[in-house]
């Protein structure tokens, strides 16, 4: 049974974020999108939305239930999914932003972005299958050579490989620079420099399957110093593309490479995305007669790191995507249960009789303020993750060298709250989904429950929460001298100015400058500290008040797109920045109290008072 | 393999508690409990601990993945529950508070309730089931006749028949007046007042098992009135007791009464809790030859729900305790990952060398916030059950109507707090002990991501979060003309005379001191509005600004319980409360700043403009 399209995504305010707030036709202006207009964007929409309702979510909660499993040395995933990721592949929506001449569609970003939410509403264990392609083919797009490309992108692009990114390793997650995974030189061949790789990786997601015709993985390995030793620390991490089988000459598929799956990690949700402790070179299997996976260098050696971060970011806005769709369509089956559950009486004179009948739900306060909540964060969190694309779309358009970078620095100081902000804040949508789906919401006839399950791991994986504080307050505020704080608080200001010309806005304007005023003063007293353990000892907190600084704007930047016009949208998204203002911004005063201390709580505890 | 003790409570924790910070010892010189001393409360916390660790917690994740299935008409639950609920009906613990002479101990409640905490923390499902037959006993030992509690609650006390309290149905889940399950009058017999039950009722837990010879529902229904019609409103509504099994004229077992499992409920958690949509009186049995379930009126006629609350308010405390073990086994099972797993260097010179050694992840600030946000949750919550539970203990004892009944109203406005507060933030705390295992913690292979499924129950069952925040500001507040809210200030006053005693407490004191008064004034500010509708709008955030200064107020109050004892546990009690008063306390200003404006953002808000 299909799900109605509207508990996805509102369409309509995709619309609005699209046309009327971030007015994306501008961009058909550009050489690259001038085939583009609002209906093209909107064919997009539409199909996204149809094979998402049809194939993606009925399958939501069989992903769930039916996880993968591994029989021999095979994976076997839940029935249906291929026919539904086949179905994603063949509408083109892999190489959606593309070069035309690589089979894609050119279209923005920001356009496909908003495409795939809809694939992430409706079932982010299947959608994670081609986020992770994707992500992997623009990785080998910016740095593989073009034999690569012409090899493993293309393919990718046409949906018929998929792709994997290989970092963590069981005794290193976070940090990088103990993996011990090691690369051998072989030699060169057509691909590039041709190396053996040993060693075990964890957390791979969509590490192995029947999905498609080929897996490539990329997988960060040292490869040793002249001496044979590996060189420690990142500085001596490369990146190397491991097929799942390697290419015959003609391109067609060949034989097994000496990758195989040592386990499967059973999840409290996101189960239908098969995740993998891999092992290479175990010897398994034989390529060229002996064991050994084969691999091929991508970029330079030893500069494996930074080409993977180019993946990483990329990953970490589309888990914020994944995160905002959840709590979305959380919201979405939250609104659809209170409109049409009757519980209770109002608290009125007529609300006292006993044999009036039961109101909806939504009549009472506490759940419009749960909806509202909820509304609050979904929306906010899919424009600010949409901002961001648009960001990516203009640097890619800008001309001027200077504005592109600032685009990009402005880009990277909003990363970790583009991954963290929905991550935390959606999931707290979804855990009021739940509540006001009472008993009913706890049992898994309804989705809500495994919103809540799935929308869980997004805090942890493509960098945890606490990594993402330590990124913004230890990098981001810091780097080009601060240019990129002071780009982002230019913006605040420009959307402050911008809010005091529209009527009814005077109030949200004043509070959020004197916020980031607020939050700018508490970063000087954070780094003027001289001592980077106190500096970045709370720095979550510091990225949960930038977060909620960050949504406010996003929210006051909404209502100046809506104007002055009227409706019962818009008053919907005034009730809903009204709410943000009143109950949420308000929060991030005593973070920011505690910041200004210098507060060493943490760093004076010790491990014997635990 | 057994789990190791110290993972599921701190024994050391339990017994600064019970005998430094409550002194319940001083309970022994009433004569109740006289034959009691410090060695046989410790006799009963080691029988308690030995069994939760030996037969319950090894079940816990096998009562999740193998959760009850019905075949044909009988319920099957995971194999060795049988076993683990035997031993703790042996070990006298189902009976543990009550009289000799009914085969208890007459133990207190604050011991019983510290070692039913041992139970809820290994395994929260298993426990489900005696926890809801002692309420259910002590419902009958309160309102029920000599011949019933003689026929029911005896062989429920000997952990032979097990209980149930049945008050939802399908169509009224918190809305209790609009029930329409119905008793009809049979005429006398040796139990008292016969009726026939027919209806359903809805989230029956325990409802239906062959764990014990018998299974005693107490069911709300209405008794229609002389023209045959059921009375609207929750005046109509009586307690029957129905049993699965009627009883012979000796008291043995006789035939099956009219009541059938009409489904289970499939949750996201407490999965080895069976839960029950029973129907009565649906004529699959024919107890007497005839269709209709038998039961037995309890207490006067059209007075059952003031008879449940009395069993509701224990079930309430007893879901805050429950809430509060899986916060606190979360911890434990965190601090004991943290100090195991290495992960990345310190942010000092020697950090920066890549070959030195990966150190304890629990040397990192952020690791060492989590843990201490979970230490002050969990440590806080359980010292706030456990203060309640004395309360009880006090009141059972006083010899003054006075001051029991000052007791019983301290104890009222506590309760929504001691269920809500830990199952707020001690499921938070479950949401960090996730976060420190990193991916592993999203692993079924660990048993986090299990305490944070089983707790997200906590807020919805017993009265959802909602409910109590219109109980806590719509009645408790404002009942005996505030007497109660005027109890608790004293109380926190007491406290802040004693710490401004103490060295170094007049900080946190003076804290605590301002936020009362603070939030005496929002009450009365919210009161005189004159509208109670705007007053109860922002009910729950009431109810959480008022947890949380309970909690800070119970933390001032053990650390004058520690005086100037020295240590690594007075020392980690200190920092827990310094976390507290400095990340936590501080959070309830915005919220009482929005409900001092008497905000009205939810009121105006409107169906059409979600």
């Amino acid at each position: 049974m299909a799900e109605l399209p509207s508990k996805l995504l509102s369409r309509r305010d995709l619309e609005f974020l699209l046309y009327e707030w971030l007015e994306v036709e501008a961009l058909t202006e550009a050489s690259r999108h001038a085939d583009h207009s609002r209906e093209t964007f909107d064919a997009a929409l539409d199909s996204s939305e149809r094979i998402a309702t049809e194939l993606f979510a009925p399958l939501y909660q069989r992903c769930d239930q039916d996880e993968p499993r591994l029989e021999g040395d095979q994976v076997r995933v839940a029935e249906g999914l291929k026919a539904a990721l086949a179905a994603f592949g063949e509408a083109g929506m892999v190489a959606a932003t593309k070069d035309f001449e690589l089979g894609g569609m050119q279209l923005p970003t920001t356009v496909s972005h908003a495409a795939m939410a809809y694939f992430y509403a409706a079932n982010i264990s299947a959608a994670a299958y081609p986020l992770l392609s994707m992500a992997n083919a623009n990785l080998l797009l910016a740095h593989g050579n073009p034999a690569q490309i012409e090899a493993f992108v293309r393919p990718e692009l046409e949906g018929r490989y998929y792709g994997t990114m290989c970092l963590s390793e069981p005794q290193a997650g976070s940090s990088l620079s103990d993996i011990s995974t090691r690369a051998d030189y072989e030699g060169e061949c057509s691909l590039g420099p041709q190396y053996r790789i040993s060693g075990n990786k964890m957390w791979i997601s969509a590490g192995d399957h029947e999905l498609s015709e080929n897996i490539v993985h990329l997988v960060l390995a040292k490869i040793p110093d002249e001496n044979g030793q590996l060189i420690p620390g990142v500085k001596g991490i490369s990146l190397l593309l491991v097929p799942k089988y390697l290419l015959n000459a003609d391109g067609s598929r060949g034989e097994r490479n000496d990758v195989s799956v040592a386990g499967l990690n059973h999840k409290m949700g996101y189960r239908g995305t098969v995740n993998c402790l891999l092992n290479f070179g175990e010897g398994r299997h034989q390529p060229g007669g002996r064991g050994g996976a084969v691999g091929y260098l991508v970029g330079e050696k030893h500069r494996g790191l930074a080409c993977m971060f180019h993946m990483m970011n990329e990953a970490r806005i589309g888990v914020g995507l994944a995160a905002s769709a959840l709590g979305y369509t959380g919201y979405l089956h939250a609104l659809d249960y209170a409109r049409n559950r009757p519980q209770g009486r109002a608290m009125d004179a007529q609300g006292k009789d006993p044999t009036s009948p039961q109101r909806p739900i939504i009549e009472h306060a506490d759940i419009k303020r749960m909806l509202l909540a909820q509304k609050a964060y979904a929306e906010g969190a899919l424009a600010l993750n949409l901002y961001c694309a648009h960001l990516l779309d203009q640097a890619e358009l800008s001309e001027s060298s200077e504005e592109r970078q600032a685009l990009t620095l402005l880009l990277d100081i909003l990363t970790p709250i583009a991954k963290s902000w929905p991550s935390q804040w959606c999931l707290a949508g979804n855990d009021l989904a739940i509540q006001i789906h009472g008993g009913y919401g706890y049992t898994r006839d309804y989705k809500v429950e495994q919103f809540y399950r799935d929308n869980r791991l997004n805090a942890i994986h493509e960098g945890t929460h606490g990594i993402q504080g330590l990124d913004l307050l230890g990098r981001k505020v810091t780097m080009a001298n601060g240019a990129a704080l002071k780009l982002y608080a230019q913006r605040l200001g420009d959307t402050i100015a911008r809010a005091n010309e529209i009527a009814d806005l005077g109030g949200h304007a004043e509070a959020l400058g004197a916020q980031l005023h607020r939050l700018t003063t508490v970063t000087r007293t954070l780094w003027s500290a001289g001592n980077p353990q106190l500096s970045l000892a709370n720095a979550s907190l510091y990225l949960e008040a930038f977060g909620h600084l960050s949504i406010a704007w996003i929210w006051l930047d909404q209502l100046c797109g809506a104007g002055d016009k009227v409706g019962d949208f818009y008053a919907g998204k005034r009730a809903a920045a009204d709410y943000f203002y009143r109950y949420e911004l308000p929060r991030i005063g005593p973070h920011l109290d505690l910041l200004a201390a210098l507060d060493s709580t943490t760093l004076e505890m010790r491990d014997e008072w635990f």
